[in-house]
């Protein structure tokens, strides 16, 4: 807030009018921007459309062990596509379970499974235990919060910093509470920061010690190859770092190919222990014949190894990093002193910290002047940001051009908003 | 039994010696056959080859309405499928979800959506109710079973009759007993028997008075379009005759494409009332970001219609029709007058139902000699028929060759268990 605090308040009036005139004219053109949404835009997917291709005939339906693909068998994954994620998240395939089209749900799933039965080590189903609670790094994903809120968790927030969770907060709480099942993690290019996680907060998580017998970590890795930049930040494996301390059981993996090949229609994985995974499988066979294999496999021959899935994202970055860029330099120019942000290395988001108590501000007026934002508290429990300061910024979607120019209104929203809260009107 | 009742001790030992000569002629064939598996053949699977090329280009990718599937977005399905299903299921696109690819699924999920959060017009989730029950007619589909009991229900066992289940005991219960929360219907060519439920069978259960107020018929209407003839018995709208006693919110209906293009890589789906989706639609939008969107597109433009859908299984019913004659004839022509069975009109199995206390002899038996069977019991409840009494038999997946010698074989199984159970051997 330096920038404007150091003028008078005659100058601030004579800024906020400059501001205003030109928001003004901005809204002249009558714009509709939108800087919600987290997803690809089509110069990404067509990036995939030759995976349309990859199965044709009747030969194109059988996996390399001769299996028909096309009719009912197989739970957790044909072996091709296990081999294929387990190389990509560093994994050995037993360990892996390919799931449905949606990370979040195969997420929902096993929140749900060990409400009405329980995890592996644990005495009693989650949904046995009276009110049971979950913590929620924030600012955070709004749909994983949402799902614990709707399955009836108690979501505490917990802060995030530059390299994690607050950890010293997350082995307090989880040491005293044994009711705290779990905790959302983003590990790499969390959502919104775009933080990584530090080694060292990956190595304190795999080093927990819960009060409670059925805690989970999920960790969901949904950002696991989607870097900006190539020498893009390492994550620590967690399940490496656990496998010290005898807590890979802890641990519940998720990704998915919903921002490699086509978001919603892709393949979602889960990776877990050998205990944990021989505790779902059997449950998971009375829910469900297993998951669409002709998908499982039109990714297999498509992308046919991990590098392949790695090659293909730098396809992804080279569209949308110059997206970030525009997003950036604009905060830079117009914002600096006056709101924080980060710069991610890659994921879909950018947070941009307003001055306190002005983010539902600038959230109504760009709403006025045709910028859809996502909703100022989203990224926290319950949309609740206690400081009111957090907005969610996704670049990927708009055109370049649409880009500017929601940005440019966005930053004069900000600075309206600022100047206006330091005059107090 | 008559045909063996009337034989001497003697004349049955003499039967039996050649029927083990018969049998011992077949073993040194050293074959192994299957049963088991009520899926479709290859040469069905082959009928809907042309679904792999609907969508090759990314004009293909957006649907009647411009929408890109490729992209997230639309949780209940996108538009089209929808009205393609609604068609199908005589019912109207709002009142259809569109699930992902397996009706099973779908239906362990509302179950278990039922547990945690109760149904529309519930006072209390199922699961905060104590013991809850099932009711489960029998012989029956033993997936169905498997879900309701891994979810921790009593089940209870209802007797199938010609024309459905025995409907004087489900009203009796259903109306005296308000744990009993559901229960399991195949209303047409019902798992394992063929049995299409009768008209009054139908409006019997639209009628019903439940003493719960949160009770729910799951209608898995599996074979709603899977007839082996042309003039196929026609199932009564459930929801039409439900609709005269303000019953609607009482159903759940459920089918997928699974046995009509590619099993466990279709699309599933539900039909429910409005009260029943504006309940679920919102928890879903927890569960998920919705299901396979390309996959939808790809069965709308490969059928277009429900009449394409209907035509196509007129295609379907010319390969395994045979295959149910020669099932049906082989046990005319041998088991008259030992054992029962069932001459379904569609569907995909044929129930036997050999001599009391036979059952699982037979199963053993004809597993010696390299003819897999579906375990007896399976049908039934905790996998328990209390008579020992019925085998299902899957006819559409071998060969007509496999399918000759696997129910030769069966048959001189039936008749030796049967002939030694006289002989009290």
């Amino acid at each position: 807030m330096n920038a404007l605090n150091t003028l008078t308040a005659e100058e601030l009036r004579a800024r906020l009018a400059e501001k205003e005139a030109a928001l003004a004219e901005w809204k002249a053109k009558g714009l509709s921007l939108d800087l919600t949404r987290g997803k690809p835009n089509a110069e990404q997917l067509d990036l995939s459309l030759d995976i349309l291709n990859v199965i044709n005939t009747k030969e194109d339906c059988f996996d390399e062990s001769g299996f028909d693909c096309r009719n009912y068998g197989i739970l957790d994954g044909i072996p091709a596509a296990k081999k294929l994620f387990a190389d990509l998240m560093d994994t050995t395939p037993e360990r892996v379970i390919i799931g449905g089209n949606s990370a979040l749900n195969m997420m929902y799933d096993t929140i749900a499974r060990a409400l009405i039965f329980g995890v592996y080590g644990g005495a009693r189903p989650w949904g046995q235990q009276g009110k049971v609670k979950f913590l929620c790094p924030a600012p955070g994903y709004d749909r994983h919060f949402f799902v614990t809120e709707t399955l009836g968790f108690e979501l505490i927030p917990i802060e995030m910093k530059a390299d994690g969770p607050d950890m010293d907060m997350v082995e307090k709480l989880v040491s005293i509470d044994p009711t705290i099942k779990g905790i959302w993690c983003v590990p790499k290019y969390s959502n919104p920061e775009g933080v990584v996680y530090s080694d060292e907060t990956v190595r304190r998580f795999a080093a927990l010690k819960p009060a409670a017998d059925d805690f989970r970590i999920f960790w969901d890795n949904a950002y696991a190859v989607h870097d900006l930049y190539d020498d893009a930040p390492v994550l620590l494996d967690i399940f490496e770092e656990a496998a010290k301390h005898g807590n890979e059981d802890m641990i519940f993996e998720f990704a998915s190919t919903s921002k490699i090949t086509f978001p919603g229609n892709g393949i979602a994985l889960m990776v877990a222990s050998e205990n944990n995974i021989n505790q779902i499988k059997p449950l998971l066979g009375a829910q469900t014949i297993g998951s669409d294999k002709m998908n499982q496999l039109r990714h297999v021959k498509y992308f046919k190894t991990a590098d392949g899935i790695k090659e293909h994202m730098k396809r992804h970055a080279e569209i949308i990093r110059p997206k970030f860029d525009i997003v950036i330099e604009a905060f830079r120019a117009n914002l600096t002193g006056i709101a924080e942000w980060t710069e991610p290395k890659g994921g879909y988001f950018v947070d941009l910290a307003v001055p306190d108590g002005c983010a539902k501000a600038v959230y109504d007026l760009a709403g006025e002047m045709g910028v859809a934002l996502t909703k100022a508290g989203a990224s926290y429990p319950y949309g609740v940001d206690p400081r009111d300061r957090h907005l969610r910024i996704a670049p990927t979607f708009p055109t370049n051009d649409n880009l500017r120019s929601a940005v440019a209104i966005l930053c004069l929203c900000v600075e309206i908003v600022a100047i206006k809260k330091l005059l107090n009107q």
